[in-house]
């Protein structure tokens, strides 16, 4: 709700409904994101207290993902480098900021409530990184080869706002080939674990071939 | 900060400095809005995991008495009623949203961390609720009696906005009153504890003579 706002990203549209500070206006889309970021906190500190320990884990875990040390950090990365040209490694610790420790701290939460060990977390982390780039590069080629239609929302808009791209630096074809390269590490890292783990290997294939 | 930005109370000064919007920019203030919100609950979780239940305690009661069913809900309250004239009841609970579940939730938090019986948290409730709704008074009498200077702000807001105060409904005279009367509530429901409490009077007494 916040990166949509007129003063970030100005976006009117998102999976083809107006964006709630269209739909509403600016105060309360701010208010809705306060809302529901604090909300957050309010589900996980209310679910089981008999896992205070592994809740509060996943609390601080959240909290510094979502933080000034993560995602916080790199939305002020990415708005203050719109018209400068970043390095591959600039352009890839802005998005491990701003999206990627998210994702990580997503998958990391559901094995710290199951009192997972430092091996099998360290491949979740692993599989979460991966996927994390991925994602941010095939988000990348949407906005330029996806059709407006299936995403809802329009396309061009990197380029129209000068937005670091894997695209803008590697090409269409290189970047395709390191997310693919990206989610094959990413299915690596499952190895280890059984079946059970199918929801995150679909994961792994949805971001190769979502459309939207 | 979101609570000064342009599409809320649109305020250029803030205890004698230029807002965050000011100073900076909308996204900037937004974003550090949200890195401060997020901040609160990335401490409160990294405390003291040997407390890791009252902690979870804690945040659940700040989390609640700060989103939807608090703040945010006061915020939106006192947004859509600029101009609308509510009754002292109406007044009254939503103040209680806005300012005073956090002020309860901020004094009720020390307690829970010490383990206090629930004889004296509800007298530490009754003196919160007590001193909120003090607080707010001031805030509106200041609004109307109080020196610029001193302040660091403008006065005179509230009427240019046509928003609900308790002069307004009251008078000044009665609303000065009703804030006494409630310092002194305050002030009683805190007979229970003995001097270690002296810092929770001050705080009451120091509503009732602040001149900021």
């Amino acid at each position: 709700i916040h990166d949509d706002l007129p003063s970030m990203d100005n976006d009117d549209l998102r999976r083809g409904k107006p964006t709630c500070h269209r739909e509403f206006d600016e105060a309360t889309a701010i208010l809705a994101g306060d809302a529901l970021l604090t909300m957050a906190f309010q589900i996980l500190s209310s679910v089981d207290e008999r896992r205070s320990r592994q809740l509060l884990k996943i609390i601080f875990s959240i909290s510094t993902a979502a933080g000034y040390q993560g995602m916080i950090e790199g939305q002020m990365r990415d708005i203050s480098s719109e018209g400068i040209k970043l390095s591959l490694d600039e352009l890839e610790s802005l998005h491990r900021l701003k999206t990627g420790c998210l994702i990580e701290a997503s998958v990391i939460s559901g094995a710290l409530l199951t009192g997972a060990d430092d091996n099998q977390i360290n491949r979740l982390r692993v599989y979460a990184k991966n996927i994390g780039l991925a994602f941010q590069i095939s988000d990348d080629l949407l906005d330029i080869k996806g059709d407006p239609k299936i995403m809802g929302k329009k396309t061009g808009s990197d380029q129209n706002r000068n937005k670091n791209t894997y695209p803008s630096l590697l090409g269409i074809e290189q970047s395709r080939n390191l997310s693919e390269k990206l989610i094959a590490n990413a299915l690596q890292a499952l190895d280890l674990f059984d079946k059970r783990s199918d929801p995150l290997r679909h994961i792994a294939e949805y971001i190769i071939n979502r459309e939207k």
